[in-house]
């Protein structure tokens, strides 16, 4: 049922607490058996959480045999158990899978097609296991290289789970300690910001902490952002809102490391990487979450002189990182993304859904705003007040009454207000008529 | 050619320096275009270095077609390309692969299976990528649960490359800064310090750090320690050695972390678990390498309150960690631990190259201790002086003349005078009488 008010939400996925009332008995002792074996740091999404157990393309089976339509994950990038993908990984695994102590052809193969997607400057890759792994990583580099302790990340920032990742990522929740030399500004919110220059407002945002580290002796080591703030709330940033904040970093000796983990890999349409879109060229950039389909893969690709001096000096060594199967996956990744038409099934997809969804939602008569780069797309609900004040509320019911509807999307935001809807890259027109056909009547029934 | 003196040691896996002029002009290629591509912090292994494409078993094929035996690699813990667990892997790819926001479950039954093997006080797990994130992780437990800084680890410690990790990991090298509020301890070396009460020693090491850190207002968060002092020269703390250490750390109100990435699953012979060989009981572990056979999956566990106050704060969330189809790969790997006479090879197997190895190096009159429990095996050189001065030179030549064998081994220890004997589980007869004779004839020829 949906309708249900979320009781309460947490910050890395925005979550509505499960409501046991509305799962059967045994999923409710599958959800107690969980909780006993992982303890409470693993959430669940939805009030009647999802079990599924079978999945290909865009589409998942729950194990009561329900079809769900997945418009939230972007990890699975070309499709559930693709194919080109499964074989890539066990013919490999099944040759041999060593570390990068040894000559291994597919990793020296794949960082040069990687790299090939790049500008000529970002000539270098790293290879980890996680997103977390690659933004710890970035921040070791930019500490090391500039001798410099400063970080700058935005408001509600998520980067990752390790200590220091988790220390300028405030939406990892109130437990989450950041560190005393983190600086946090806010992001470029269209939104809430109209009829100003948001490129010169955020720059003096960026300056403005860097005055501040530098008032307490810290220099600034960097500033990182993700390609689309998207625990902030997704603000696409288009119209190089951020080129004026890189001349700023620049400027103070700081590195400017773009966390392409949600925005990489063709996600924001047309271009293969964010930076693309902002018109910018960053220092480092992060890579992740969908490299591999779903297996851990991530990287850390920058300019030659910085690896060169930080690997002068330290020794950096990831036993799983670069490994050969994993990394066939993600080449094989890498050559469907390129080859079969998906970017501009991104850009094409992505503008019908905000165009429809645009136009459904301006029927309904509410205040909210659509926006996002290809398929990332963020859907704000705020009360008919002129402050614009978030609707948390009625945005979980659109995302439990989705889930209703067989559609798995999710909210994002420091106020959850905001839908998050980020399906795989391969979402097609009859996905996205089923999406649209299910927004509408959840819209009509939450009455937005 | 063997013969040739490693040039220098690097700390993370003590590595020689190529010697170009042993290689082959496409493999000089490679190595020029992999460190174009990756940079310098991309090691090798061996003066010449080895480039596997195919592996089975203890065995590996360099493009050259030349047969290798694998001595070293503790990842492939049930051996290369491990049928059942490729099989499993890919299976379960082929079916779903999501993530611990959904119920699984692969996670739930691999949880329990994993927990049954514990101590029952050992009841929680958390799912991660890598070995650096479980141990990054616990220790972002032990400062949230104890509220305290301070972290002991040992002199020569390796516990991963985060930032946090590598801040109490002196094994990274000489560009890993160690945090103010890191203390170290030197390994209880039972070569070194023979005729003394070990364990009573090495807690009053721990004792001292404690008051030193107390002395500067910083409580202790947790004492660290690999389970088989690997990279401090392979020490492997027999006889309870570091049960009173635990007393000492308890006392201090800090969590005593085992690292078992290198001594888990079988390793050390006979248990799974290294704290069982010690007769301590850890308030947290960490996993990793072998756990899935080479596919990135590592984990904590841990007692209940701890990971209940944790999570209770912070909403811990690793995409990838916990993932249906590694956690597949992981509960293959335990089923045939578990199942198949493995355990007790290990034991068999690590006690005869022990027995043999002391043999041939008896015979050979050089001053060598042979240690290691299971097979995790460590073979120390030094010279024939009273202070037993460390000879890393010959270390290396026996490195590299094994390398020219066709059999893979390293060397470990803060001089690099350590070899380091770790091959995969499934290591047979025919396996340890190929690297006998071989051990036998690197020793006469280098002279040691």
């Amino acid at each position: 049922m949906s309708g249900q008010a979320p009781a309460r939400f947490d910050a890395v996925t925005v979550n509505s607490v499960q409501d046991l009332s509305l799962v059967d008995g045994g999923t409710r002792r599958m959800i107690e058996r969980r909780s006993a074996l992982l303890g409470p740091s693993y959430r669940l999404q939805y009030s009647r959480p999802v079990h599924p157990v079978r999945a290909k393309g865009t589409r998942l089976w729950d194990a009561s045999g329900e079809e769900l339509l997945d418009a939230y994950n972007n990890v699975p990038c070309v499709g559930h158990a693709n194919e080109r993908v499964v074989r890539a990984m066990s013919d490999q695994l099944s040759m041999i899978n060593t570390n990068t102590r040894y000559l291994q052809d597919e990793v020296v193969a794949y960082a040069e097609a990687l790299l090939s997607t790049f500008h000529p400057a970002l000539n270098r890759a790293m290879f980890v296991c996680t997103g977390s792994e690659a933004n710890d990583l970035a921040v070791r580099v930019a500490r090391q290289v500039t001798g410099q302790n400063g970080i700058i990340a935005s408001q509600f920032a998520y980067h990752g789970n390790t200590s220091l990742v988790s220390s300028f990522s405030p939406a990892g929740g109130p437990g989450t300690i950041l560190d005393r030399d983190v600086r946090l500004v806010p992001a470029p919110d269209s939104y809430r910001m109209r009829g100003i220059d948001l490129g010169e407002w955020f720059a003096a945002q960026v300056q403005a902490q860097i005055d501040d580290l530098a008032s307490r002796g810290v220099g600034l080591a960097a500033f990182i952002v993700d390609g689309v703030f998207s625990t902030d709330g997704i603000h696409p940033a288009d119209d190089g809102v951020l080129r004026r904040a890189a001349e700023v970093v620049r400027r103070a000796g700081g590195l400017f490391i773009l966390d392409e983990v949600q925005s990489g890999f063709g996600r924001t349409g047309d271009h293969l990487w964010g930076y693309e879109r902002f018109g910018i060229l960053p220092d480092l950039v992060t890579l992740g979450k969908p490299m591999a389909n779903g297996l851990p893969v991530a990287g850390v690709v920058g300019q030659w002189d910085l690896f060169e001096d930080f690997g002068a000096r330290v020794p950096y060594f990831n036993t799983f990182g670069g490994g050969n199967a994993c990394i066939a996956a993600a080449h094989e990744v890498l050559n469907i993304v390129q080859d079969s038409g998906v970017l501009s099934n991104v850009a094409t997809q992505g503008r019908r859904l905000r165009g429809e969804m645009e136009r459904i939602l301006s029927r309904a008569g509410r205040a909210t705003d659509v926006r996002g780069a290809g398929l990332y797309i963020g859907v704000e609900f705020s009360r008919s007040d002129p402050a614009l004040t978030p609707d948390p509320q009625v945005t979980g019911q659109v995302v439990d009454g989705m889930r209703e509807e067989g559609v798995l999307i999710s909210a994002a935001g420091p106020n959850g207000n905001v839908l998050k809807i980020r399906p795989p890259l391969v979402f097609d027109d009859a996905d996205a008529d089923r999406f649209l056909s299910s927004f509408e009547r959840v819209v009509r029934r939450v009455g937005v």
